[in-house]
């Protein structure tokens, strides 16, 4: 078994079929127990009690849009919109420092509330005429007033995954990493390819390596801003290595019991990616498995 | 092992270093034995050998934006994209009546090819600020010309799956499918969630089956337009339905025998879905998988 994915486990119920209910949703709008999301920009505000800090509908700027994040024991929870000239910054990292405070069920409410209202905020206006949208279906959509084309929240599937080869994985170390820090592989999905597909590509082309049969192992929603990272292991026909400097500084092949080192907190091999990552839980889980 | 899956195993390199390289793209675009894929509007067009038709540089429509798909053999291959005004009927199933006639890689391509043009033909104008947006990056970028937001080309992550329970799997029928036909139930992964929990979430709002094991399969690019469909199989805990009936005409549990007459083409009990599809492959990996 995979170990926790962070980010993942948000208790609420998507409530899917109430979005598009106008009055139902106006109905939750007005009830004393609904609850509000309370953010600074996109990152989280904690409460006095270390959990995510919720408000009450009074607190929601005027006419702020909404997202319906969903019910929680019955309690409809919202998130607002941000307005529309607000700025942000892609670049903030705020978020990361306060992120490991959280509950895993906090955790990935936040970080669904975040891809949504990033999303909202990153597509006021239509790809297919370029008008104006607006919200609808309670957040889940925004309509163009203009051409009437609906757009939907997006998601961008990552392939993100080890090679490994005689008992060793691959770890590669962007520029901008902190000092010593080594992670897994991982670009995007391009139209026109399978995981697997992706998955192999990504190796060549980042590393030379060429690789085989790959097994997927576990997925996680990453909201920086919105993608799926799909987890995999690879196994590779040599460890020869052909770098890619654009993207790669370095790449090494690591041991078992280099990772588990890693994990305890002997960094002089190298330093493990941050325990929200996927790439961290991957490695974990490999590390892990009976050679 | 599961069986191939259609859209995948194309026999390109798809050569992502060239696509920044504009003096190395612009030397390709003068070579004479640089290809170009001929389609009509999205659909293919098949030369008089049965597959796939291409031809020279020569026959791009003057000033037509292209997108390189890669290499094969060294020899690289664009396709182009269609004029701004050019409107597209995105109901069109004429592709569906010429795809099984193409060879696997040939499907690959094309479908890879599909995506591209349909995404560049739905994204001329900028989601952040509605301006302009012009192909950058050898067709792999869109670029605003007024605030310069880059766009990349989207592929939406679909969960699609078998509730499995005491040997039998749950299909469900949309209103609009073939008489008799039944498919696996699928559904747009949403932001916030892995592939494992959209894939339990979306058997409990269609068909009200609550879901515990979840396993990864195989996956499909899907051209219709860009979609990345994962299959897998998620085991249920109990048989009962409780059906969204917005969503489904009709669910039904069925056995591998079912399934296996069904492949052989009695069906009494219900129609596959079409060998193209990864709920074809999904259903016949099931089928043939020991009790």
């Amino acid at each position: 078994m995979p170990p926790h994915i962070f980010f993942t486990g948000a208790d609420i119920d998507r409530a899917d079929a109430l979005r598009g209910d106008a009055a139902a949703v106006a109905a939750l709008c007005g009830a004393l127990s609904t609850r509000l999301l309370l953010l600074d920009g996109l990152d989280p505000v904690i409460g006095a009690d270390g959990a995510l800090a919720w408000g009450s509908m009074a607190d929601a700027p005027d006419s702020a849009e909404l997202a319906l994040l969903g019910l929680v024991d019955g309690r409809a929870h919202f998130v607002p919109l941000l307005p529309p000239g607000r700025v942000l910054d892609p670049r903030s990292r705020r978020a990361w420092g306060i992120i490991p405070m959280l509950s895993p069920g906090d955790a990935a409410l936040y970080g669904m509330a975040r891809s949504m209202v990033d999303w909202h905020q990153r597509h006021r206006f239509c790809a297919a005429c370029g008008g104006e949208t607006v919200a609808a279906r309670s957040g889940w959509q925004r309509d163009c007033t203009a051409c009437k084309t609906p757009q939907f929240p997006r998601t961008d599937p990552v392939v993100i995954m080890l090679a490994t080869f005689d008992g060793k994985a691959l770890l590669g170390r962007q520029a901008g990493f902190p000092q010593g820090r080594y992670s897994s592989l991982a670009g995007f999905l391009e139209p026109g390819e399978s995981i697997e597909e992706a998955v192999r590509r990504e190796l060549a082309e980042e590393a030379g390596v060429v690789t085989g049969r790959v097994d997927y192992i576990a997925s996680q929603p990453w909201p920086f801003p919105s993608q799926l990272m799909i987890g995999c292991l690879a196994e590779a026909e040599s460890d020869a290595i052909t770098l890619d400097t654009q993207e790669l500084e370095s790449a090494i092949w690591v041991t078992k019991a280099e990772v588990q080192a890693a994990l305890a907190g002997d960094e002089s091999r190298f330093g493990m990616p941050p325990p929200f990552a996927i790439a961290h839980s991957l490695l974990r889980y490999w590390s892990e498995l009976p050679d």
